[in-house]
């Protein structure tokens, strides 16, 4: 992917299907991989659990949890109990940007990926970002995460001195879901360790715009979703 | 300064005399004037106490004070307990970048501001980010402070969608110590609240980088710095 190989790695890692992809990609780059997951009172604190399994089966050289009280400040149905999970829709029209979009979460996320990959001297920052079919999230688009590159070079000491090139790799960017659970199987994802649901329960709800996105892929890839293998509740529906 | 006026501001205040001048030209500025003060574990947490008194004095609409737990993963002088301050230096060689240099800190700084002004409908960020004389860092540069404006108009949705076009102000960019400390003055800043020591003892050390910058404008601006009036200890020299 890299015309050069890259000095180390820093991987976003939610605990969903497409971070657990994503640092699959950059176990497969080759170098030492760090992880970082960052926790903004978002509802689907399961994730956590999901993200250090995965951090633990990747065997990633250092994996960092930190927890970011941003919810207060920023809105979103994600972070507001008050404001209802997107429910029952499945495509949005056009450009339309969705309800789960938190005010500049990833260049929140990727700067500080971004400083501890210069306090690491690590260089390559992964994420999961997307611009297909089910995002829709401005700072999930190429110019985006391009702008992005631009700053990191101008904001960092070793930036500056021209020691290290920052980059950003979205390997999932222009992937549809069913693509990335294909490149997931690939490069030996175990699905069962990862957690997409936006709720916290036990068992996937089924019903919120993530689980819905997840069954889509498995289902167009032709696979089965390893995390809904077992008896479902009798409540729940599809 | 403006060519129109803004929709509101959010300042990022750490409690120093930098960030209480930018805050008190934000209110001369005119509209609603939020505060962000963003702590992450630097020893100098006295100055949160001075943060909320300055808030305070401003009668800022809302004053969010959040907790970053990121001291552990970004490596810094200012961070880090085992590493010492920088102490008995005042001006370093031209385009050297000091020790107390923080990475990615002001780009994790105005991401959380972004998040915070797009939230409450803000458009103007405020950084007592300065690029003479006693700064250095990388991203205090007018370069660094334009890439991010650029960013923060492709990363959010009112930026995409055209409806905000945010704007990173940064009043005391050129500005001298000195300059700053006449700034002040002119606006009524209330120098006794303001807190500028790395340490975080009752007193200013006078010892530190930040106390000896401090000393120096008001040397130069001709005033005393109402924050050293009453006895001192006697074991603290200058």
């Amino acid at each position: 992917m890299a015309a050069r190989p890259a000095r180390g790695h820093v991987v976003l890692l939610s605990g969903g299907m497409d971070s657990a992809t994503v640092l699959a990609t950059a176990v497969r780059a080759g170098g030492p991989v760090h992880a970082l997951t960052l926790h903004y009172g978002q509802r689907h604190a399961r994730e956590l659990a999901a993200a250090r399994a995965l951090a633990r089966h990747f065997r990633v050289r250092e994996h960092q949890v930190l927890r970011l009280p941003i919810g207060p400040i920023l809105r979103s149905a994600l972070t507001d109990p008050s404001r209802p999970l997107p429910r029952g829709w499945t495509r949005r029209s056009k450009g339309s940007i969705p309800p789960t979009y938190v005010p500049a979460r990833n260049t929140i996320f990727l700067s500080i990926a971004l400083g501890y990959a210069e306090s690491r001297g690590l260089d390559t920052i992964w994420i999961g970002a997307n611009a297909i079919d089910y995002s829709g999230y401005p700072d999930c688009r190429p110019e985006y995460l391009r702008a992005f590159e631009r700053l990191a070079r101008l904001a960092t000491k070793t930036g500056v001195e021209g020691s290290t090139r920052f980059r950003v790799r979205a390997p999932l960017l222009r992937l549809t879901k069913a693509e990335i659970v294909r490149l997931g199987e690939k490069l030996g994802v175990p699905w069962g360790l990862t957690w997409s649901c936006y709720e916290g329960a036990d068992r996937p709800c089924g019903r919120c715009d993530s689980c819905r996105w997840r069954a889509k892929g498995f289902r167009e890839a032709g696979r089965p979703d390893p995390a809904l293998a077992g008896p479902r509740p009798r409540s729940r529906r599809r």
